[in-house]
């Protein structure tokens, strides 16, 4: 009984290869003057939120109302709040959820870490397909099963299916998707999405128990080239949780706000909305951020002004094609996912250090050879970068 | 493999027994009228946030610096929070204690389940004193650990030191206290806190290993009959750590910010840091809400108005003594613990509800004959519900 729990002091002690870059620019800032680096390691949103949202917030702080305002809404979130999430989930994608589908969290991580302790015990398994975000690994983890991956498909990184049939098994509790992605900007297509949900229905039936989709969407309104609606995966399969965030769509990270939407057509919807409750209150998540619930009202479906995002990059994906970089095409987020010039991702991002270019490698993603590149920062920090990122690329020719 | 979670769903099912006082006075007050009900079940503030507090809210949403006002701080916190509190428990305390000891927290439950999954290992113990808050089993199992019950010294609530040698042993791996207590309002008194740190001293010592005292601290400054501050745990005993938060010292539950604080003079505190950061990360809190962060800055260490509070308790605490009952004097906190005058505590409820008055029996909080009190209620509603509690004695004579 000696120790404290190691597994935890060494998640602390560890450092994210995203953090060691960011933390690394930060003293290279100090050297030789923050305008000389050119930072895209960090996916934090660098647009302001809504101006109707800012004001609603200093609004509500106005109101004189404070004991409601900043009191405890019920576990599962303000009835007011759910109710106009289901009405806007409705109304965008006719799924039929309810308020009482709905749970409010403390952002995509929280909508997470729940669903995942609602719906799985110890020796289950939960498929990520690669490039994955690299927390999912803990998340999963915490929860006490453990994470499948199924490799990369590199030509349009959308869904390798031989290798995911080989990979799911009874053992298989959930499948997590994530689209727009993380790295890759990628969005899977309706045609990836069909046949996905047709093989989940296919397991679920042949194995006696639903394998459940955990469709983690912080991205989803974060599309540049189409002003339709992405699939919503509820209308494709029943046994399917949306854990979305407001962080990206809203520009407000650090708020802490997202939900849990439990499809109203599965067979257990009581049961597994029931699951993630008390995951929440085992978590010790309480309720989500109070002001935050109420302040989004107006803004639920909205985003900030994400033209800047297409903007950045168009510049940065035609900039780089035409240099020679192999790139697949990023539908939306924020990340463009760049082939390594070299085998080795890790040294061609310290060659891309001596051109003061900060990338992350791919490895941590689950898939060698790439780096990330984060465009959301200043379209001018882009343009200033272009002429680093041509030398960069001639330095292997 | 067919199951989902059902522990998190039996947990998601079962209400508290507060929550279902709380519903029983929603449709009662539906049947009768709210200014008949008075509902005594639920410990929510129930006075403003300081105006400070709002109107730095309402500047910070207007200054024009989204970004950064809603953006991620990094996963303890932001820095000048975390140096602001370290700060002002230096001033009021002399604790020692620096910024990289504050670990930013979304409350009091995640404090507490942060805490517990970075120092328990499966099989590992931990001991509260009856009554406590009913949550601490849910948090204890969640992080894998198993909860201890030392039974209640029911002369004056401090702690039966007899019971307490019997169930501490080398499966213990930390010991919570709550004081300012939920339920009874009792403070540990000075005498108390010497004794129960020189055995934990001592048992540390036998057993060649630490056991930690977690301090569940969110109604610190909410005490009445004194200028001088409680006693401060990490001045006692160094392996502390301070499980604080902001919701009811300054009216703000459902925003949902708190802090762990590691004593400083902790053998192992850069281990025991690092796993309560890896705890948080695991759990998914990533940052506590941001716009909060920045916001309380100016109050650390302030309150609401807690006048009225005293006042509540005063009336309260002289007219049910008065009348007959027997109840501990409570320094602080907002409830009175009274003791039920027939066994049962629950028919006792029961009897109450008779005369409109929702009490919550003691039963789950691990001491049964009991009865809470939550006097966080217009003082109005107290004085018209003394009639009744006259009554309610009067029936049992």
């Amino acid at each position: 009984m000696a120790d404290i729990n190691k597994n935890m002091e060494a998640l602390g002690k560890v450092r994210s290869v995203i953090r060691e870059t960011f933390e690394y620019g930060n003293r290279r800032a100090k050297e030789i003057g923050r305008e000389n680096i050119f930072d895209f390691s960090l996916g934090n949103p660098s647009i302001p939120a809504p101006q109707e949202l800012e004001d609603e917030i200093a609004r509500l702080a106005g109101s004189g109302n404070s004991v409601a305002v900043h009191g405890y809404t019920s576990a599962q979130g303000a009835e007011a709040t759910r109710a106009a999430i289901a009405d806007n989930i409705n109304k965008r994608f006719g799924a039929g959820v309810t308020k009482d589908d709905i749970y409010m969290t403390c952002g995509a991580a929280a909508s997470l870490t729940i669903s995942l302790k609602a719906l799985t015990n110890p020796g289950d398994e939960v498929i990520v397909f690669a490039p994955f975000f690299p927390e999912y690994k803990v998340f999963v983890n915490a929860a006490g099963a453990e994470l499948a991956v199924v490799p990369a498909e590199k030509k349009s990184f959308q869904i390798d299916f031989e290798a995911f049939e080989k990979r799911i098994t009874r053992k298989t509790k959930a499948v997590i998707i994530n689209t727009p992605n993380n790295p890759t900007g990628v969005v899977l297509s309706e045609e990836t999405i069909i046949k996905l949900c047709a093989l989940l229905k296919q397991k679920s039936e042949e194995y006696g128990s639903p394998v459940y989709l955990l469709t983690d969407e912080p991205y989803r309104e974060l599309v540049y080239d189409t002003e339709k609606e992405l699939p919503y995966l509820m209308n494709y399969y029943d046994n399917t949780l949306v854990c979305y965030s407001f962080s990206k769509s809203l520009s407000v990270p650090g708020d802490r706000l997202g939900y849990i939407a439990v499809c109203n057509k599965m067979k257990d919807n009581r049961d597994v909305y029931a699951a993630v409750c008390g995951a929440g209150r085992a978590l010790g998540f309480v309720c989500a951020p109070s002001l935050m619930q109420k302040a989004v009202i107006p803004v639920i479906g909205k985003t900030s002004d994400i033209s800047i995002y297409k903007k950045n990059r168009d510049i940065l994906y035609n900039a780089l094609t035409e240099y020679g970089y192999e790139c697949v095409y990023p539908d939306g987020a924020f990340y463009l996912f760049v082939k390594s010039p070299e085998e080795d991702a890790n040294a061609f991002c310290e060659k891309a250090k001596e051109f003061e270019l900060l990338l992350v490698a791919s490895d941590s993603f689950g898939c060698e050879g790439y780096v990330r590149i984060s465009y959301c920062v200043t379209t001018e920090m882009i343009e200033r970068s272009l002429p680093a990122f041509k030398k960069l690329i001639e330095s292997y020719e």
